[in-house]
């Protein structure tokens, strides 16, 4: 059976030139990068190439770019460490109640540091009001952090006006664009930030690294002590191959960007005006169209998420029902309780999350292989009146 | 030229047993552990079949395995985790001087936090002696951290008996293992440790991955927030190429260990012995032999270091004057000051790390290359008296 893979947010397989510039540094450049021999300085000119590579991506200096193990290390490196480090200014952070874990988790960290957070509401569309961020700002105020697009409904958040209002008042922002970085435009300039988080395996690069973009002047705390690398700020012998894939990855989603989401959305905007024409309480959630463009999220009235997820993985379709870092947790997604969906709502909610190799076919696939699933599914639920 | 390679404490090459276990998760196996559809599960698989490859290197159960990034990352992990965790029962911990950066500035970070830090002296040799942790003791204490092997000058530490002690008193105790697991036998039953930091690339595993082991019932706070990853214990997502890496590499490196330090102990043996027959004012660092089986370190008076390392590169050996990590700040190692080394002789010392590949050809030729390198630089030096 042909396996159809619609999980691109939960992971990208590794682009094939990716994976071939990363070889080299997985057999004879396997030197350290601290190493002041030869085997040392190919490994350090490789990182420092990356660098320029993931800087170009964002509109960044290459300076700007500490490399990480992950997204999450990037949000937690950047909330605890810009909120630890300006503590003596204040100790009131801004946030959303749809950001990643990473970003939520941290904060809840930070409360139990004695900082104050705030969450803005979202809309129904899980957009973020700019103005409901400028009323929540205070004199304790030290930082905003918004993310770029949501990774599990696709709406993309207007960063660039909270990026004014934060430069206005002074306060730092940070913004998680791990479900955006590589995938959409990131320009941290336009945007506005002076934080900024992403991660290689969302756009065809490696699992286990990430990086934080760190404006000029921004000053922070390093999460781990250790050794020099990073300029002192990441310490730990860096992952070479990895940071080598996440530049590759980095400069062919720049050079693709236009044609890869051209292609996506394309597919994207067919599965979402087809699905609700075959299937009768279909809801889509996220914003109509400041979305991502390879993301596709619905709720489907009485119906469990997880029994579709089964019967579509027995037809050879990969799909999730929420982001993978929650998926074994069995609870209804805190983004789509957060834009109004209701928890028996919320169990029935599909993602399918687009990449550049999926094909109409294989859309076509999909459009005909849910309906009966849903269909079938439904007979047996007591709840469902047709 | 040839490139010889006596650097294997800075980074190993890729064993390519490794990478070829490796390759299936950089291409068709690329799923997010945490996904339910047969790609996630599929990654998940290969993750706890390396997890419990590296609990068999050790000794370990399965679930006492927790995968990071690096050693570093294990090891600030393991200290602020345990420390803050335990604060209310005391905020005193013992250490060493000789210990890695990432542990002597984790315990910095912990002092601003107000934590007390006590650092037990280690002898010329750089042994700690068990007996200074044991007095070193108070009602505050709640955490040791002992390495297992020093990095720089290959003394392996007393641990068992350090471990029998801080059973008694109840303290727990973290081992850093980086230099040692894969290298030499860690069992960590009989080092008596509920904490131990290890890293693939010592040991033929690829950079960016590591493992704390935690003994069942050690609590700890985690230092990165967000998703479920790792029990919630380490969240972001899964280097499954590099997890899998790992588990190959400690399962190499159990099943050739013995062999791998007959070959190792003696071409160290034969430098170590060779060496002071051809240059004078020479001086072994480290203890003679409870020592890791690929280190030598020695000191050359009357020379820089750094000057023999580029003329040993230029003749196509690579070597070290000491940690890779700490290799560009251009200080005095901090582990040779702590086993009572001159500023002036510290700066003279050579740090060859053997590794599995290296023949005795190579140990010849660096015989025959390093004296007249010496023999060269000396003559440049005012300070040296033949």
């Amino acid at each position: 059976m042909k396996r159809i893979y619609f999980d691109h947010a939960a992971a990208t397989p590794l682009h094939p030139q990716v994976l071939d510039a990363m070889l080299p540094y997985l057999k004879e450049e396997f030197g350290n990068p601290s190493s002041l021999h030869s085997f040392g300085q190919s490994a350090k000119g490789a990182i420092e190439e990356a660098r320029a590579k993931v800087a170009e991506l964002i509109n960044a200096r290459t300076d700007e770019i500490i490399f990480t193990s992950s997204g999450t290390e990037s949000d937690n490196f950047a909330l605890k460490g810009i909120a630890l480090r300006h503590q003596e200014k204040g100790k009131h952070i801004i946030s959303s109640p749809i950001e990643h874990y990473a970003v939520l988790h941290s904060l809840k960290t930070l409360e139990k540091w004695d900082f104050k957070v705030t969450l803005v509401p979202v809309d129904k569309y899980g957009l973020v009001d700019p103005q409901d961020v400028a009323k929540a700002i205070t004199e304790e105020t030290t930082l905003i952090s918004i993310m770029h697009a949501n990774n599990e409904i696709g709406t993309i958040e207007p960063i660039a006006e909270i990026g004014k209002i934060a430069k206005e008042r002074d306060i730092i922002f940070h913004c998680d664009a791990v479900a955006s970085a590589g995938v959409i435009p990131v320009d941290v300039v336009e945007m506005g930030v002076n934080a900024l988080s992403l991660s290689a395996y969302q756009f065809y690069g490696p699992k286990g690294v990430g990086a934080l973009y760190l404006k000029k002047g921004t000053r922070i705390t390093p999460l781990l002590n250790g050794g020099i690398q990073e300029e002192g700020r990441r310490p730990g012998i860096e992952n070479v191959a990895g940071i080598v894939g996440l530049g590759k990855a980095a400069e062919l989603a720049k050079n693709e960007m236009e044609e890869r989401i051209k292609h996506l959305a394309s597919l994207r905007d067919k599965i979402i005006s087809e699905l609700p024409k075959r299937i009768d309480h279909l809801y889509l959630n996220g914003h109509p169209t400041q979305r991502l463009p390879h993301n596709i999220n619905v709720s489907i009235e009485y119906i469990e998420g997880e029994s579709m997820l089964l019967f579509l993985d027995q037809k050879g379709i990969a799909a999730a029902s929420g982001s993978a870092c929650t998926s074994r947790a069995l609870k209804a997604s805190h983004i789509l309780t957060a834009i109004g969906v209701d928890a028996a709502t919320a169990q029935g909610s599909l993602l399918f999350s687009l990449g550049i190799d999926n094909t109409e076919e294989e859309v076509d696939y999909l459009l005909d292989t849910l309906p009966p699933i849903v269909e079938r599914l439904r007979q047996m639920s007591p709840l469902y009146k047709p």
